[in-house]
C-alpha cells in the first residue's frame, strides 16, 4: 500500500493556553502531509500547476480521544483510499508514541484553475495504489443537516494572514474561525473531539464573514456551525463539533 | 561561546499567498529556538515555573535581506550576549543553507508570576557564557518615538487563538495584527525588510484591541504602529517596520 508518514514536534506556537493542540494546527498539519505525499506522488501542487489544476479539500472529519500536547511528538500516517464519484478519498492515523489518538477521513477535489470546474480524479492517469480494506475512519461524508435555530451572526473580516498560496482563505483558518467563535468553551478547558468541515465556497481577502451556530442537543456539546460571506453572495463552510470535558 | 541551532521547514500554512514565509510565523520559530535554548541552559518554561518565574520578550528588532520562501529550510543560529540593565539580552541569525539572510537581537525581562515584576537576571545563579564580542545585530533596542500623525483605529477582538500558554496575546500574534492591518500592501508584493516590536502591557481574552499608524517618511515605506486596549487600560505595544518592494 501506498501510504506517507511524518512527525510533528508540538511546538509552543500551536497550543493554547491549556498546552493542548489546537486543532486548527492539526489542519494545518494534515494538509501539509496531505500535499508533501500528492508530491511524492507526482500529483501536487508542482505537478498539477502547470496543467492548470490544484486540489481542494472538500470534506473532512477527524475524532480525537484526546488532544495532543505540547512537546508530544504527533506522527501522522496518511493513505489514498479510493475514488467516490468526483472525490478522491484521503485518510489519516494519528499516533503519539504507540497510542492510537485519533483518526480520520477526508474528500478532496480535483479543479481546474481556469474555470474552477471539477475534473475526473481519473483524468491524472497516475497509478494510485489502494488497499480498500484499509481506513482511518470507515465512515462516509455527507452534507450536513441542521432544522433548529441559529446564533445571531458574528462578524468576521478576512485579512493577509488568513489567505493561503491558493490565494483564498486557507481551510485550516476556518478552523480558528470555529474555534476563536468559541473562545469561552476552549478556554475554560474543553477540547473538541469531532470536528467536521464541509467546504463550500471559498471566500477572498476583504470579505466579511459571518459566524452562526445552533445546538444539536440541549447541553450543546454538539454544535452545528455555519459560515457564510456576510453580502449574502455564498455559504463558505458548513461543520459539526462535538465538544468533550 | 553558548549558542543553540535549529532548522525550520518553510511549511505551507507558514507562508502567504506569495508563497514568502510571514514574519509573524518567524517570531514564533524565534520565541521557539530562544525557548528550547533555554530549557537546555536550565532556565526554560518547565525550571522557571516551580520558581514563579518566566520570561517574556519585551524588545525585538528583525533585520531580512530577503524572505524566505515555502519549502526552504531555514537555520537559525541563536546566543545570549550579556546582560543590560533588567534585560536579558539575545540575537539571532537566520541562514538559508550558507546565506546569511537576517538578523535580530532581543530583550527578554524575567519577570515574578505572584507580582508581574521584573526579576534580576543575576538572580538565575546560571553560569551563562557570553561572548560580547559576538552579535546577530549591534544595535541597542530603545523605546520608540513618533510625532506624527495616527490613522483612525482599527478594532480588533482577542479571541481563543490569540492566546498562549503565559495566559495572554501572544508575541507572535501582535504580528499577525500588524501584517493583517497592512494586508493591502503585503498581498501586493511588499514584504517586511525591518520589523521592531517593543511590548508594553499584556492583553488578555475577550480585550478589544485598537490599531493606528503613521508614516515616518512621505513614501510610507517606514511606519510606527501602536495597539492599545480599546477601553483605555493600556498600550499594549509599539512598533516600528520598513517595507520593501
Amino acid at each position: 500500500m501506498n501510504y506517507k508518514e511524518m512527525v510533528f514536534e508540538i511546538r509552543s506556537y500551536d497550543v493554547d493556553q491549556n498546552k493542548r493542540l489546537k486543532i486548527s494546527s492539526l489542519f494545518n498539519y494534515m494538509q501539509d502531509i496531505a500535499g508533501c505525499h500528492a508530491e511524492e506522488l507526482n500529483i501536487g501542487y508542482g505537478a498539477l500547476i502547470e496543467k492548470n489544476l490544484f486540489w481542494v479539500l472538500s470534506r473532512v472529519l477527524i475524532k480525537l480521544n484526546r488532544a495532543p500536547k505540547w512537546n508530544e511528538t504527533l506522527r501522522i500516517v496518511t493513505f489514498p483510499k479510493g475514488i467516490n464519484k468526483l472525490f478522491a478519498v484521503r485518510d489519516f492515523i494519528y499516533y503519539i508514541g504507540e497510542e492510537r489518538i485519533g483518526v480520520s477521513t477526508s474528500y478532496w477535489l480535483l479543479l481546474n484553475s481556469q474555470n474552477l470546474r471539477p475534473q475526473k480524479i481519473e483524468s491524472l492517469n497516475t497509478q494510485l495504489l489502494f488497499d480498500d480494506n484499509e481506513h482511518g475512519l470507515d465512515v462516509s461524508l455527507d452534507k450536513l443537516k441542521f432544522d433548529g435555530n441559529l446564533s445571531s451572526p458574528l462578524e468576521r473580516n478576512v485579512y493577509y494572514n488568513d489567505i493561503d498560496v491558493n490565494n483564498h482563505v486557507n481551510n485550516a483558518r476556518y478552523v480558528e474561525f470555529i474555534e476563536d467563535y468559541f473562545s469561552a468553551e476552549l478556554m475554560s478547558g474543553k477540547t473538541i473531539a469531532t470536528i467536521q468541515v464541509n467546504y463550500l465556497s471559498e471566500a477572498k481577502i476583504n470579505d466579511v464573514l459571518t459566524i452562526q451556530s445552533g445546538g444539536y442537543s440541549e447541553d450543546e456539546r454538539t454544535r452545528f456551525i455555519n459560515i457564510s460571506n456576510k453580502d449574502g453572495s455564498a455559504k463558505n463552510i458548513e461543520a459539526f463539533i462535538e465538544f468533550k470535558n
